[in-house]
């Protein structure tokens, strides 16, 4: 048994009420299993804006450092639309991103066979889809410098650098190649290397890792394509490797596969023994925010990836999972999920899956 | 009754097949109209580089620029892909859209009633969908500088410029506004204006640009959200604007809602009185040219696109896309469409919908 230290970082919108749903199952889940979870809470984001001025304050990158790791909820919201950007609540995020070096996010669109029905696309189609997308989060032209905006010829011009370096693109390889050794042992790396010459460094790289990985069957796809084969064939990926914004437009647009981004978890990994940072794929949902309306599943399965990925314990993980699946086979729905048949979950009974994990 | 100069590209793979079609359905056409057209082929991409070791010859070039319009076919195939990129097919394309000033790439994704099971969408999610993507094709990270790589503490970094000035916004803008007012007045601009300045200076333009079109609504998406709109929600969309890369992305996914690339033409136009481009989305498909599999409808339509925006002539357009109505009513499918019940096109009776334009 031990003790976890978790820097909780609630933020906007519908973030504190799955939150207080998520360390609930995670303390359950804990128990059951020994461990012990010490919960430091701070602000990101909006909230932090509101109370600090600064989306990402000094106080709060201090007690993401020092954790074991950090259990974020979602950022953002109208009220902060106006800013400028240098002062938004995503630019909180990305600082967050950065100051932790989180290089390698990884975002699973497993469809489960309870939500089948729940995508646009048709179940035959998505039936088994099992895909793990990993996106280098902290380069790119996220971070690329020179960017800004300058006067040429009497009228403004906006621009951003769209970079990676060898050591980059190697570090985001292995953790691909080192994943899909425990998958299918597939990987698709996806860049432009067409048209763009940071692609064509990508692509070489990657070529040059795959040496060390024989196993694992390695295919090369261009981003144009990948977005058309996710949904023409989405059985066909197992493991996708791509940089920061291509990853960015293809996990959201994987997400789509399984019906719903309110079951959907991320993490962002750094260094061996660094923390990383576990949240939902979906945003802070500001419209029905503090209505008990929001799912909370993509929340508990990003605690589940923490405990998996971030703090070595898989047995809490496999009960954090395995709480979500019962209550989905127990008929419970939010909106966002509803189906025929199906019962909303009742508040005054505590929400599931914190009941039982 | 006039005569039209056309340069004919039939360039890669299935290219000069679908070719043939297309210029024999125009032709019909054009004759029932009373218009003469007048070809001049031209090779572009593999087939010069084979011919004159460069994918986009200066003779190409001079009769291109001379030209009233330039239909292209496909370029590219597993032959050229080991060439440097400075020498593949993909950058005879590249040049020629530039050469061109070919800046507005008009991509429609109109699901056919006939065809609206051939999605892996569900047929009540993309029955209906007519969208219009505007993707800026001549700048951007595409042609961005600088652009290329270097050395840095050792290792080698590539790198690329996303930038657009005012004046490249505005114009496409323009494009986008003026086609959402002709058809249901409402334009979605994409971009990621969170993250990327380029992108803030674009919003910026596009809500300039809105305010001499006052009865289109406008809206703004983020690129990652867009891709997951375009599934789950297609019906939302009208016009969209936006950059080369996005636009590339977006355009490819959103031909997954027809169920078929064969389907697909696109315009690419530039100033008033310029010749544009008129080609289909699809690519060479080598595995399959030469054995009269490939579907040329996409061909035929990006020849009516030509005569719609490039000739003014929209009563040839209307045969030309009647024709191809007219087949997929009587059943005829190539294989990439083919659907229970349906027959396969007889060659030796003519392909349609050459046959009756
Ligand atoms: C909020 C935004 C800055 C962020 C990103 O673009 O990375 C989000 O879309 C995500 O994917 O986590
Ligand atoms: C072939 C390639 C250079 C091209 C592009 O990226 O523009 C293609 O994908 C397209 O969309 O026409």
């Amino acid at each position: 048994a031990a003790t976890h230290n978790i820097t909780v970082l609630p933020g906007d919108g519908i973030g504190p009420e799955i939150t207080k749903v998520a360390l609930k199952a995670l303390t359950a889940a804990g128990k059951a299993e020994g461990e012990d979870f010490v919960y430091t809470e701070a602000p990101i984001g909006g909230a932090a804006i509101d109370a600090t001025g600064d989306p990402y304050p000094a106080s709060t990158e201090e007690v993401c450092k020092a954790a074991d790791a950090v259990l974020l909820a979602c950022i953002g919201g109208y009220k902060w639309d106006s800013l400028p950007n240098a002062q938004r609540p995503e630019k909180g995020l990305l600082r967050l991103r950065s100051s932790l070096n989180a290089f390698a996010n990884l975002r699973p669109a497993v469809v489960l066979p309870q939500l089948a029905d729940a995508s646009t696309l048709k179940r035959e189609v998505v039936e088994g889809v099992d895909i793990l997308i990993v996106r280098e989060l902290v380069g790119g032209i996220y971070f690329g410098e020179p960017r800004g905006f300058k006067e040429e010829n009497g009228e403004r011009v906006g621009y951003n650098t769209m970079v990676y370096r060898e050591s980059e693109v190697e570090r985001i390889a292995r953790v691909a190649f080192d994943a899909a050794m425990k998958r299918g042992k597939r990987l698709c790396s996806v860049e432009k290397s067409n048209v763009l010459e940071v692609s064509q460094l990508w692509k070489d790289v990657v070529i040059r890792v795959a040496q060390d990985y024989p196993e694992v069957e390695l295919s090369h796809m261009y981003i144009d394509n990948a977005a058309m084969q996710l949904i023409r064939n989405p059985k066909y990926f197992d493991v996708v490797v791509t940089g920061n914004i291509f990853g960015d437009i293809l996990s959201d647009e994987a997400s789509m596969l399984t019906g719903s981004l309110g079951m959907l978890p991320s993490a962002s990994i750094s260094e061996p023994g660094k923390p990383g940072i576990y949240e939902p794929v979906h945003g802070s949902a500001p419209d029905i925010a503090g209505q008990d309306k929001a799912n909370p599943l993509a929340m508990v399965l990003s605690a589940a990836m923490m405990c998996r990925y971030g703090l070595n314990l898989p047995k809490v993980a496999d009960r954090l999972e395995a709480a979500v699946t019962a209550a989905l086979d127990a008929g419970y729905r939010t909106g966002d999920i509803m189906q025929p048949g199906c019962k909303q979950p009742r508040p005054s009974a505590g929400r599931h899956p914190s009941g039982s994990p």
